[in-house]
């Protein structure tokens, strides 16, 4: 695909052979993806959004119905998924539970492995969001259909890694030689932990600012390392900002802390305001998986590198091209 | 529109430049429309209704995608808002929330406007209702989208108005010279508010029956009398019937009164029953936004002027109207 | 319909004159059916599943309504119907409610009557679950669309009798001569009302096993023994499962003891695992409508006679026939 201008301008359908890569696969964790996988994914999501911007109508997936499960309130995801299957012509069947009202089937005590079974023989792919880690792997093991995991707990959120990557291309053209930084919450970020594992294959410096409590798991650092990827840690969010190009921010909650005067001492040194963006590189991209509270102040919204919004429109064409692809449907 | 009989027999399209004139309009407000717009949405109206009772398969939104929003929950306005964006081909994504269980991003802190600047990434058209006075406003400034207010508090309820209009036209045939009364809590109602301003258009006589404490409010009045309209007040329900050609009842809330012994005193004298209707003028047309509790008793549901279900009904053809006007979408 | 070896083979459309025969009807009881009605829902189904099975892209219900009322959880049965209206490209408004969250008009006091006598206007065929026996019948009276009832309190499931039928024909061919053994609370249990009447057209016999505070109500024997089926009553699952055909489960929920000391004492006795399925008649099918929660253990999944899945899975041509034939759209 060409980008420029944060335009997709140019984005030609991958080859037969490539968009069969994912056909029938689950996509339960970032670290799944081979690197031609994730390009194949960008690819698809670059020319679905053409076509949607051309206004054409799409019937890639008529016919087929798509379950969208969210165990665990997420309105973001969920309208973003429903979405993108409307966008390709399917139908969609709902669960949208709050985490304080147990309905239905759940609360007469099934099992999610038996509840996936039938779902399975309802729909042709499975979304499926929980606040237990694990999740969509025991609802894939249950159906023979494609499950697409929208976030397990603390586990993985790789849908929303793969529109993380494809927000980095549009608005920076390419990845490799960037300096990324992630910062906020990176011990449990879902959208982090799957985030840095598709990054590992771009080339990219990453750098990963928290409080010391919540630094990234060392598994993970270790797991990206090992792929040859420079990882620094700091907790200094401005000087870290001066070299990146990209700033990926996530929130850091009262309740993470255990000495809640710890909190209180660390809590404004990773907001980021007017004053971090301009001391930041030059055309910093800002990223942030939303929703945002208080760690991006409004009046960064109006710089032009500021791309959260964009960034969650994103997630349209990047689900898209997830459910065609792994149903084989790309017409 | 010609009509014979309560039903729609012949309903042109209006011409291409009057269709333009809602074109990428917000619809946040009954006092927004001029008579030429009122007049449009009633025609685009009646030419939907038609072609719907003639079963064509309309295809004017296909490929597009409403998002469907309820802070607050109202069942009626959002299954006929749904269905008018079924009924047009096109696909709906739905955020359907009791007040009592606050979840997903309005939970974590979200404000409205990120809300909205993210979902107008997804939909094509956006319908707000919310307990919030305001927020329609606040929706429309995040969206680059149309948005729709179907209630924001005690604000405005504007779509509801415009098929109030419509069930007045579809049961008289025309406004002009008619007497039209407003009776019940006209204090607190959107409705009541924003249909007292589109009857401004038609050059009818209005009478306002409200207890004492629930009177419409002055500034509403004042500006519906500053177009020249008749506006009379008072509390006596049976002699505004006896002269009036519609009869337009809302509920009385006891919630409303301070003081219980008033309401006690009062609620018995604005309440619909056959003896009203019997002493009320030859082919009066009962009307009411629904839900009625006990504000019209069964025993009027039999009388054939008793118009609240369809006007519940008209409400499809009219959102229908709406939605492909404000996108210029009517094929 | 020819069926072999579990799978759909040969299915054609029924003559027109049949597939007639429930159009415009409403779906309230398993006892309003004929034999020759059970027979078109059959073939229909089987007509439908194929098709699906094809890929076959259905347009049978284009641009026609479903209206999902559910003021009771029960998401296995809702996103059933709600598959098959979009499986034959009709659209779908849904309203599910927990039993804890009474939302909406519902909870402003409206009555069931005024409810559906709007959404009636809306959508073109009802689906009503309910707490409350009997609702159905109300629904069925406001409106002047079909009604499907999925389920009124402690009266009657009529569509998943269907698809229990349904079942049994595709796991063995042929129900005429089978001894069919209904299992649990069979006293509050509706799936169980409403399939044995369904069953008593089939020439079978019936074996009714149930702890003795939870059998069947005399009145619905008596009814099927009218109609000159054969209806033994025992406690004795193992000696039952001998002689069976096929086993349908339910579950026994402690709640339904008085006393409890008798729970303990008869739970174990009705709860199918390896052991009974391998003392049981050979090839015996074994059934459940779902969720179950322990009443048939894991282990028994595995046996190839578990059919309880593929019963659910039965759900969606069973009701892409209902709602296709009551509107007369079987294409």
């Amino acid at each position: 695909m060409e980008i420029k201008n944060k335009v997709i301008v140019q984005a030609a359908k991958p080859a037969e052979a490539r968009l069969a890569l994912l056909k029938g696969k689950d996509i339960l964790s970032a670290a799944q993806f081979s690197k031609d996988e994730i390009d194949v994914v960008m690819e698809t999501a670059a020319y679905y959004e053409k076509k949607v911007k051309d206004g054409e109508v799409l019937k890639d997936m008529e016919g087929k119905v798509m379950a969208s499960l969210f165990f665990e309130p997420s309105t973001r995801t969920r309208l973003s998924f429903e979405t993108a299957m409307n966008r390709l012509g399917g139908s969609v069947i709902t669960v949208a539970e709050s985490a304080k009202v147990q309905t239905s089937s759940t609360a007469k005590g099934e099992t999610l492995y038996d509840s996936i079974k039938v779902v399975d023989l309802y729909a042709d792919v499975i979304v499926v969001r929980s606040p237990q880690k694990g999740a969509a792997d025991e609802a894939a093991l249950a159906a023979d259909n494609p499950v697409l995991n929208s976030g397990d707990g603390a586990g993985e959120h790789p849908t929303q890694a793969m529109l993380d990557i494809y927000t980095i291309l549009k608005e920076r053209g390419d990845l490799s030689g960037l300096t990324v930084t992630l910062l906020g919450d990176l011990k449990h970020g879902r959208t982090v932990h799957s985030l840095i594992r598709l990054l590992s294959h771009f080339g990219c410096r990453i750098i990963l600012v928290a409080p010391d409590q919540l630094k990234m798991p060392a598994e993970i650092v270790a797991d990206v390392e090992k792929l040859g990827v420079k990882v620094e840690q700091t907790d200094n969010l401005q000087q870290a900002a001066a070299e990146s190009d990209v700033l990926y921010v996530t929130r850091i909650q009262k309740e993470r802390f255990e000495d809640l005067a710890e909190y209180e001492k660390v809590k404004d040194d990773f907001i980021v305001d007017d004053k971090i963006v301009k001391a930041a590189k030059s055309g910093i991209v800002i990223m942030h998986p939303l929703p945002r509270v208080n760690e991006i102040t409004v009046d960064v919204d109006s710089y032009e590198g500021a791309a959260y919004f964009r960034q969650a429109g994103n997630g349209v064409p990047v689900r898209m091209a997830l459910l065609a692809l792994v149903k084989g449907c790309v017409r």
